[in-house]
């Protein structure tokens, strides 16, 4: 797989990784940039992100062989109908959305008769940092890459993004939108959302200054996430809501469980709840429940 | 402040790091160990941990100067039974238990006359590993002790201990130990809760093996602390419960928000949440919330 002219649509963690393990892989030619930002496509060209900065999506694609989507998925839809125009036969488009029922929804609304040409995939390698700055190339490697694939799409373009991810080091994986959103929204949106909802919880307390000053390694790791960029969260919970709603009520069911537990005060119960959950999570350190 | 003898009672990794930071400090003589483990004991022994070893505390503590209790805090009440016959007067007893309403209960059953000797403590320097092979004299350095002293203390020998704390490289603080179990209820004993409950409610699921192949670092991240040793757990946990099930009960309340907003579709105010968790988040981690 070659692509001579890519575009890059949204130079930020995700899609300046995305150009940057592009050009180390040597698997494209020209990296055109779109985004919102003027000063953070000015430090993408600086650090070599990309070879040149286009102000309008649709001009970027229009001789694209590939064209990445890395914006906040919320702007899909508006992005894909720009581009959609100039979008060349033969062209891939895929992106980097943490969701993809509504990026498949979006994308049929925008795309319409070239929705075959659009693959939709998600890099599991978030990073509370962001913007072009924070972009490696080597952001994706050892990481797993879903390709949630569409009846529509052309066998020959998955296999290409197969090759294009292998190379970058990824673990690629395939699974339908619907799966994709149910597996993320319990391993993924749901931590988020109580990593969020413990530090608003604290942060709201008339002695979150002195809660705050006694909080230690543990906390800083439990909340790390609740530093992830706000407006992305704020669309994947959106978007995954019904998934996410129905996660949120299996955890509260598992915590009324272990309060019921504190009520009795029954010891027992709780040591076994905990050692099995340190099990579990050491059987998924040690790999045992990988797929494949 | 120098002590010619010392009993470490529990020479686990707070234990046996307490210990090495004493030795490295160079502020005592002759270090014995009392444990139940006897392999990690001749672990201790070898590492230099612990210049001897006896099984019965009371023995240990006999002609100590300093006894430092760092078993599960359950048996604390009969560790302390046992050394209050042999204990010297001007001897300090002083604790690393993560719980200290409990533990000052514990103390005045066990010590009686002899409870103004006991002046509690709590090293915040938890990890998920445990044992004398995890022990490092280094542990302490620049994390929180937080002395909770009784009213029948000694000042001299809680300045003893601040001195002894000092050297070790922490940032002492003092509070009652109401007002500590408030305080670590709701930052610490809240997040170990929620992270057992996060990963015994996906390991409990029909499709758990699929879903833990899918959770990437963020969920390693905020499971950390489920890795956490159970039976300490079981015993804070139990200790604290009034308090952490008054915490358990802001962060559902906390939680119950974020739902409505999802029910609603409400994404402004979703992203205000969770911007002013990041926010907060991001002041704590500037050390703008730091006392003194």
């Amino acid at each position: 797989v070659f692509f001579p002219k890519v575009a890059v649509v949204g130079v930020g963690l995700i899609g300046g990784s995305f150009a940057l393990a592009l050009k180390q892989a040597k698997l494209c030619g020209h990296v055109v940039g779109v985004g919102r930002g003027a000063a953070n496509l000015m430090l993408a060209m600086e650090r070599g992100v990309i070879d040149a900065v286009e102000p309008d999506a649709g001009r970027a694609a229009a001789d694209a062989d590939l064209v990445y989507v890395a914006t906040p998925v919320s702007h899909f839809e508006s992005v894909l109908l720009s581009i959609k125009p100039a979008l060349k036969a033969g062209a891939i488009v895929t992106d980097g959305g943490s969701t993809k029922r509504d990026v498949v929804a979006a994308a049929r609304a925008a795309l319409g008769a070239k929705i075959h040409q659009f693959v939709p995939a998600h890099p599991i390698a978030g990073a509370e940092k962001s913007g072009a700055g924070a972009a490696s190339a080597g952001l994706f490697r050892g990481k797993r890459l879903v390709l949630a694939p569409i009846a529509e799409n052309d066998e020959k373009d998955v296999q290409a993004l197969v090759a294009l991810w292998t190379a970058f080091g990824a673990r690629v994986s395939r699974m339908t939108p619907e799966e994709h959103d149910s597996v993320f929204g319990a391993v993924s949106h749901l931590p988020h959302v109580l990593a969020y909802a413990l530090v608003s919880d604290i942060a709201g307390r008339p002695d979150a200054a002195r809660l705050f000053g006694y909080a230690g390694a543990g906390f800083r790791d439990f909340t790390r996430i609740a530093s992830s960029h706000p407006e992305m969260w704020r669309d994947i919970c959106i978007a995954n809501r019904d998934r996410l709603l129905q996660d949120i009520e299996k955890f509260t069911d598992e915590l009324a469980k272990i309060e019921k537990m504190l009520q009795a005060g029954d010891a027992a119960a709780l040591e076994a709840l905990f050692s099995r959950a340190r099990s579990a999570r050491e059987r998924w350190l040690n790999g045992e429940y990988e797929e494949k």
